[in-house]
């Protein structure tokens, strides 16, 4: 429907550090795979800031005609803590005194509950590690065969070494084998691999451990890099089109998958890889141990010393859009308190639109070569950042317009209208902040309240009017009376 | 902490047929399973009515001391049509032009948000067939071994005869095997069953089947029997204490679940077997084909000739506690009206008693004796209609308080609003009709638009009292001047 724009989007790939033009492998399908959370915690605003990403491209490829098939994994066994230590939902289990698939119930929840209030679609498929077990050990019977993998004392390892000799292992983040190994530290004693660098595809377990599976080597549990290149492999094929994660996977996980993709099937798993970029706190990393840190539930609900105020998920979001995916993003009570102010000023342009009835003969704007530039600015990497800023291009022409200083034909305000709701909600996925449903009931009373008061002003009952004005504050809800219609907000 | 009520609490057993005190195996913890979707298409109206029985079953021993675990299966694999066809799943996936597993997360996708609008607590463990292959071939490879399973052509059924020799097949459903053999249709020639009553453990795939996995019989599928058996036993145990599924579950299903924790681990898997009832629609059984059916969907937002108004669900669920989970409940039109009724009734008794604050020094309402009657209404094989009448009681007592025909006590006032809500709202789990957040802001505004009026009327301004109230009823609000407070309902 909108696919006039599909040959023309550039996708910047970390594997060649280029913007290249998107050129899939089917005509019609778009295979798209972004690594999914592990489920051992609550969901953080950089994984939010990740996925809200990825949202956006899924929906963008989809609105431009591709059929898109979007998958994202669970992590659900096998992510250990610095690539050898324990698993991370085992130890969480512990910590809890629960089960470990309880630990990932729980936290799954958590991360479907979050993302919806993000408004971002659920993917196509949603696999799960412990779902692919048989999957996995199948390719490591793969690997070892290759001879790019070896068992020892009942776990297997990727032998990047022997991988490297013929392949590259650091094609995407751009490491050196030989400055890998020594940069690393040496290993402790306690490991089985042959060198530092060599990764867990099968780690046999301790006897108290929980979440364990036979295999031809122990019982045991895979690594957690391999799941990715089982999961995808499965749902998408030995060669697909986009995969994306968090910049922090990109070594070693991603680099990880490559070379057991290469190793396996002789591709780089994907054509185009695609990073998106951290999210900092006042300036820093965000981290628990500094206390420069804050949790979604902080600043939608529970409050924090940084922050002066609650935000709602569509502010929050808002926020994270004024950032293109690749740029570093500072999270700070200004930028926040910014961004509301912008999300608002758009939300409340798009009513002016929706509501205007006074149309002249001509437009003064040129609607189509606008059009084009929003295209343009997705089509230039998802830039989200030049999207929003020509959207209020147009939101400064429709305040115009309703100021009486500028001219738009009858036709046009659809046109306009169904552009805007495409890119706005369809494209970036922002709700309205008056819902439908319970919100309609809000609007309906409020819209009693405003016109009993516009009623009262007409007859110079100013006692009235004011009461009305009075009490609203009182309960947080501000009137704008610059608009004629009395738009109000509330907090 | 409300442990008293623990060893009063009797369940209805289908195995022995009665009501039975519940001893679990375990002092403190409870192990529950109960059958989930076969997620290839919307939720229906019964499997809803099913569910939300088992969440109260869920909520209610946590209430009373239990630590739950709570394990709920998505079936996405080898439920076949009439136990021997198709895969319900790949045949969808054929329909619907999608990948199986896309099949899988779109209707799983849909089952949560529907829960979740019925209030319904997740389980604590959501496991999946796809993601216990191993642990369904591990459980076969036994059943061969103990010679009451056997292979025919790549495919692994269970030998249901030779079963019964040694066991009762029909325990729990009552059915005698031999009546079985007679009244079944003979095999119809493309089966490799020995006999039409034994059910498949393993299915061997077609070549174009893309649900398959390697085993020792071939490359397929697990039956779907099986599933059931394997995530049982490896969350709860080979012995738990409730098996619970609808009625219609019974037999095959939990018959065939019983024979194979019988054969492999000898015993019957759950002490207690809790089974609901059908829904009904106007006193017949809901058929597409008839036309005699209603979807979530129609009731909640699109309508339906069946019906004269759209429900919330919170309505249909007080429709459905309103029934013993083992009757038959018939869905009409007049019994949603009914139970809207009694809903809002209930509601607005529990708002007034919140509200209320004229005392007196003793109170007229035996609550020690009442709150134990509602105990006992659950412990009665968690008969919610009977604790609705009792919550009734004291609703009825507190509209009396209110009118100055009884008496209350501040401090019992605190004490009867915990109980009503424990009930109400932790036991049954219902949702107040308005809500907090986005429903907070409407009870603001309501309350603003309440407090001019009541003003405008002790002024004896009665034009604008009157004219605030015809702009309500005008949007579908009405007051209810007889409550002092001016309560309201929103259509």
């Amino acid at each position: 429907m909108h696919s006039f724009a599909k040959n023309k989007l550039k996708i910047y790939n970390s594997l060649s550090g280029k913007k290249e033009i998107f050129s899939p492998i089917s005509k019609e399908h778009v295979g798209l795979y972004v690594c999914g959370p592990t489920v051992y915690s609550n969901v953080h605003l950089g994984n939010i800031r990740t996925f809200t990403s990825f949202d956006i491209i899924f929906r963008y490829l989809s609105i431009i005609g591709y059929n898109v098939r979007y998958v994202r994994n669970i992590t659900d066994v096998g992510h250990l803590e610095n690539d050898e230590g324990e698993d991370r939902i085992s130890k969480k289990a512990r910590v809890e005194n629960l089960e470990p698939m309880e630990i990932v119930q729980k936290y799954t929840v958590d991360f479907h509950g979050t993302l919806r209030k993000f408004n971002l679609l659920p993917p196509s498929i949603e696999p799960s590690a412990t779902g692919h077990i048989i999957e996995q050990i199948n390719l490591i019977k793969k690997l070892v065969e290759k001879k790019v993998a070896y068992e020892k004392n009942g776990s297997v390892y990727f032998d990047v070494i022997n991988y490297n000799k013929s392949n590259n292992y650091g094609i995407l983040s751009k490491r050196n084998v030989d400055d890998l190994i020594h940069n690393t530290r040496a290993l402790d004693g306690v490991t089985d691999k042959k060198n530092p660098q060599d990764f867990a595809l099968w780690k046999k377990a301790d006897p108290e451990h929980i979440m364990k599976w036979d295999s031809p080597w122990s019982k045991g549990f895979p690594g957690w890099h391999l799941e990715c290149t089982a999961m995808s492999s499965k749902y998408l094929g030995e060669k697909f089109d986009i995969h994306g994660g968090g910049m922090d996977l990109k070594f070693p996980h991603h680099e990880c998958e490559i070379a057991q993709s290469k190793a396996c099937f002789g591709t780089n798993a994907a054509n185009y890889w695609v990073h998106t970029n951290m999210l900092t706190l006042n300036g820093s990393k965000m981290s628990k141990s500094t206390g420069n840190n804050i949790l979604p539930s902080e600043i939608f609900s529970d409050g924090s010393p940084l922050i002066s105020k609650i935000f709602s998920e569509s502010s929050v979001k808002f926020f994270m859009l004024q950032a293109h995916y690749r740029s570093i993003l500072d999270l700070s009570n200004d930028a926040l308190l910014a961004s509301e102010k912008g999300y608002l000023k758009l939300m409340k342009g798009i009513k002016i639109l929706e509501d205007l009835n006074n149309f002249s003969l001509e437009t003064s704007f040129d609607i189509k070569k606008w059009e084009l530039s929003c295209y343009d600015s997705m089509n230039d990497d998802f830039n989200t950042p030049i999207l929003i800023a020509n959207i209020f291009e147009a939101i400064k022409f429709i305040n115009q317009v309703y100021a009486g200083k500028a001219y738009l034909k009858k036709e046009d305000k659809i046109k306009l209208l169904e552009i805007i709701n495409l890119f706005v909600f369809k494209v970036m996925g922002l709700k309205k902040p008056v819902l439908k449903g319970d919100d309609e009931k809000l609007d309906k009373v409020m819209n009693i309240l405003l016109k009993l008061r516009n009623e009262a002003r007409n007859k110079k009952n100013y006692e009235l009017s004011d009461n009305i004005r009075n009490l609203l504050n009182e309960n947080g809800i501000s009137i704008n009376d610059n608009d004629k219609d009395s738009l109000y907000s509330i907090d």
